[in-house]
């Protein structure tokens, strides 16, 4: 049996600057000589994309705030089932953009759903599965909307809910000091980078250890 | 305020004529001065549908348990939010095609996820909705099967699965006598008819209570 992998986690709002960072880090890991996977949600299976599709389409049908949190919950507990858990099984470094607590935060704190409640249908999607670090690419609302690319539909809510998202974030990240690393995310990708995989190399195993081994 | 409508759900395995005794019972509701409204599951609303889509297209993906139970959730919480609930609050009669038993029965007993975390998350989708009646049309599985016309994924499950299933169906309707009315459902389409009516008329109100009128 090859060492369990790890689960690291991308979090932020709206052009925080995520995608860019799961990639700088998944190459320097790489390079390091682990074996890697990249993923993001909802997505990642043909399942969960299909989802993806009917949740962030631009002209998606308006649905209710339980439905939509329901359905970010099956794009997950099928992602988990087939994607993320047989990489971590086989050893592998996965790391995500997206994960349980952008469920919290935009359909707990900032669409006005109990975070208890999202927080337990997550937990039985996911079986459980928690990221053994989660990193909060932290920036103010007005700041990431302005550089965010996507043109989802989650792009197009008002101030007050990206506000909300991000007060949501902080609020998870400030509960379990030790799982995340918080960092402010207006500085350059080289820095944010540069701190993200300090902290990423403190905490792996070396990669020659059995199963983490590219 | 009008009086709260009833809220009436057909069960039953494939082929058991659900969707022939939802017309009836209808039509008679309809002919006796009530205001009716007919839905079914998975679908309601545009997004339900979509969803409805990747549940049941034969050549659907493969899914996860948990990912398939979230995704009847999710399009049945939309379905709740925004077509059942406004109608029993402008006091209708609901009659629905499958509801939360489907979900208890099809992927809690017969695919094996745990029942009562299953019921947890539909009681989620639903906040609490439950019906004042439900009708569940038995029938041994092979003959439903025979006479079952939609093709779609869940028909082509093993004999097993849908044993288990109907046990899961009767199983709910013993915890639960005064709720359910199970009919055999191997006779006439006129005799299953008469039963349910039968029960429906003496359980509810006259149609000229102020809400129930057509």
């Amino acid at each position: 049996m090859p060492e369990r992998g790890r689960f690291v986690v991308f979090e932020g709002g709206e052009g925080a600057g995520k995608s860019t960072q799961v990639r700088m880090l998944a190459d320097r890991l790489a390079e390091s000589g682990y074996d890697v996977l990249t993923t993001r949600e909802p997505g990642g299976t043909p399942t969960a994309e299909a989802i993806r599709e009917l949740l962030l389409a631009p002209a998606a049908e308006p649905m209710s705030d339980r439905c939509e949190a329901l359905l970010f919950a099956a794009a997950r507990a099928d992602h988990v089932a087939k994607v993320i858990e047989p990489a971590l099984d086989s050893g592998r470094i996965v790391v995500c953009d997206r994960f349980v607590d952008s469920s919290l935060a935009y359909q707990g704190s900032a669409r006005g759903l109990a975070v208890a409640e999202v927080a337990e249908v997550s937990r039985w999607a996911t079986a459980g599965l928690v990221p053994d670090l989660t990193v909060l690419l932290d920036i103010p609302p007005a700041r990431g909307l302005a550089r965010a690319v996507d043109g989802n539909r989650m792009e197009s809510q008002s101030a007050a809910f990206h506000d909300q998202v991000r007060a949501g974030l902080l609020a998870l990240a400030s509960a379990e000091p030790h799982r995340y690393l918080v960092v402010a995310a207006d500085s350059t990708r080289e820095e944010i980078g540069a701190a993200v995989w300090e902290v990423i190399r403190e905490r792996l195993p070396e990669p020659h250890h059995e199963g983490l081994r590219r």
